[in-house]
């Protein structure tokens, strides 16, 4: 009951605080502390969430979830999701009060059957699975090194409540506005904003950004060992049609019901040549069809705070392959044209599918099988997501 | 002599310290204060200014510019080039101490000959003659009513030296970056980029944005007369290609070289049916002309303090027209083609004012004589610029 939870918050403050305390202290061992993790020690329980049932989070993991601990206020109030990468007799930890389906190596399989084949193993894509099997309108995903940011006054950042806010209010794709998010308090449409666009277009994504460790690839974390971000920016925008952009899927909210079926993360990790761009081919496959089918895709706020850098050795190992090939997938993507008869994200998905089958596998084998599991995916959803209306 | 100017800047303190306090009082009459323009007395002026050989300053006015005080540490290094709008037997004040150069009425239609008919007369439109008889190679004009901003720590912002700082580093229209400027301190390309494209393009153009009286449309303010702007956001980006967007005329820098031809403010004002679009139209001519070459455009930082909305009734009446016209314009120039023969700004120029005259004209006679202002536009230019190279 929710005044257990509370109690349970409120038992749990030196737990939290303690770690806090040592967050702090294992961050100033490697750096200059410039930004930090807020402190949410204190802050009640959310009992009034906004969208608490009609949203799931879902968590890929392969560790105990004790980040969970400082997202407690915000999140404890909704479903978690939480989908078990590797080892599946592994057991994982849940802090006591979260509301939570596990799936693992085992569920999926048993839940999937042949059609698990296009589910990453070993790789947080394997996420994606959750998008699946989640009956809600919307998802936030977060990964488990991410903790609550401070603005910059220091207050705690509920990053949840700036992705609802992001989903519900509409985007503006069709003519840049200066001001940013022209639905935001405090702005509007600058002068020369045609008014028939004012209107906007349903926004299907929300993309979060990263205090401290930015989302860099292996060779810029080479370069850049100890760049960290500071830079807080108060602004969220929609990301104008026809422009790709690199989809982190580490802080990311979408609403299943318009995108869902292209939150694809694709083929990575265990036996597969490629790692690190699962949340890459997702967002370009989503942007392209979100321009098709007029949504919109906002990015900016909110921030969470990113703890660990991820080892730049292993990333590069992962990524390499994937940074030759993009610059032949962008151009692809860049120039995709779906036909005027795809008219559901399942559509549009499959004959992206067949685009990908017919101009990447020139670049390496993987495509063609990747391409297949764009379809077995597709395939997989309807059957876990059978269609209500006519 | 420079330490003639100091001195004179520091004499000046009583005088700014009184503006700078009227200001303040005659803004808490109207609004509650939420921001407020930054005090510059006693910022030493900039002797190590960037560009000062290589930047003129462009102000259309028809009052005295005593708003040059608060601006005195950061643009008195600078050449200043004054158009004068309206009445030329008027005498227009300049502070002591800043290098200047004014033209009014009858020296633009001395200059220019029959040609002077392509520059507007009552409108700050006029301020386009001023890029035109400029010999350097960057400008950075600014409306009379703008004062220093503050930043969030309280510092007064230097607005042309951020100007500069976005006019001297690359853009990268070609796909997004989500932590905005990658070529700023502190930020990088994210993960997803592609290589190939990091090196980005030349900027042609910097826009800046106002805290405090936002540039709304007069729609906008007659519904919202009391929102100001107080949301400082500190960001730079590039506007992807393709995407059009509504420039302001108000804080703007530009690289002349690059992109001064198609900086045309069309015909606004005395005698013409429609204002407060000639900004809006150098922006589409300037955002269509920069996708064709391969230039980049620049939105966000740096912000000044607008300090008086204009009158949203007479604003209605210059605009309305516009606000029709827009709703062809708009898709107009986003279709707009130029051809692969057109490799300079003036060839762009001229096929896009071939292609308005076609394509406009249809919408209103304007448009026919507005087609042809652009021509005219361009043989003046010429004539002022000749060209140095074959």
């Amino acid at each position: 009951s929710p005044s257990q939870f509370f109690k349970r918050t409120r038992s749990l403050k030196p737990l939290s605080l303690s770690l806090s305390l040592s967050l702090s202290l294992s961050f100033s061992n490697s750096q200059s502390i410039m930004v930090e993790p807020a402190n949410t020690v204190g802050i009640p329980l959310n009992h009034a969430a906004l969208l608490r049932d009609e949203l799931d989070i879902v968590i890929p993991t392969i560790r105990n979830l004790d980040f969970l601990e400082m997202w407690r206020p915000f999140l404890q109030p909704y479903h978690l999701i939480i989908v078990q990468d590797g080892d599946p007799s592994k057991t994982i930890a849940v802090p006591e009060g979260f509301d939570y389906e596990l799936y693992n190596r085992n569920d999926i399989n048993r839940i999937l059957g042949p059609k698990a084949s296009c589910i990453s193993f070993k790789d947080s894509a394997c996420r994606c699975f959750g998008y699946m099997v989640s009956k809600k309108k919307y998802i936030f995903t977060i990964d488990d090194d991410c903790f609550v940011a401070k603005d910059p006054s220091g207050k705690a950042v509920n990053a949840l409540e700036q992705h609802i806010k992001n989903l519900l209010c509409p985007s503006s794709p069709l003519f840049f506005n200066t001001l940013y998010d022209p639905y935001r308090e405090g702005a509007d449409f600058v002068r020369g904003y045609p008014f028939s666009l004012r209107e906007g277009v349903s926004t299907a994504v929300s993309h979060g950004l990263w205090l401290n460790i930015p989302d860099y690839d292996a060779p810029t974390q080479l370069v850049k060992p100890k760049e960290r971000n500071t830079r807080y920016v108060d602004a969220v925008m929609t990301i104008p049609k026809g422009t790709l952009f690199p989809m982190c899927g580490m802080n990311l909210a979408f609403d299943r019901e318009l995108i869902g079926p292209a939150m694809y993360f694709g083929l990575m990790g265990d036996g597969q040549p490629i790692g690190r761009y699962d949340d890459m081919w997702a967002g370009w496959c989503v942007k392209v069809i979100c321009d098709h089918l007029g949504l919109g895709v906002k990015t900016g706020l909110p921030y969470i705070y990113h703890s660990k850098a991820s080892n730049p050795f292993v990333n590069l190992k992962k990524e390499y392959k994937g940074i030759f090939w993009q610059e032949d997938i962008i151009p692809f993507f860049q120039s995709a044209k779906l036909s005027k008869e795809a008219v559901t994200v399942q559509q549009c998905y499959i004959e992206l599918s067949k685009m990908v089958k017919e101009k990447l596998s020139a670049i390496d084998p993987y495509f063609d099988k990747l391409a297949d599991a764009m379809v077995t995916w597709i395939e997989a959803w309807d059957e876990l997501n059978p269609a209500t209306k006519a």
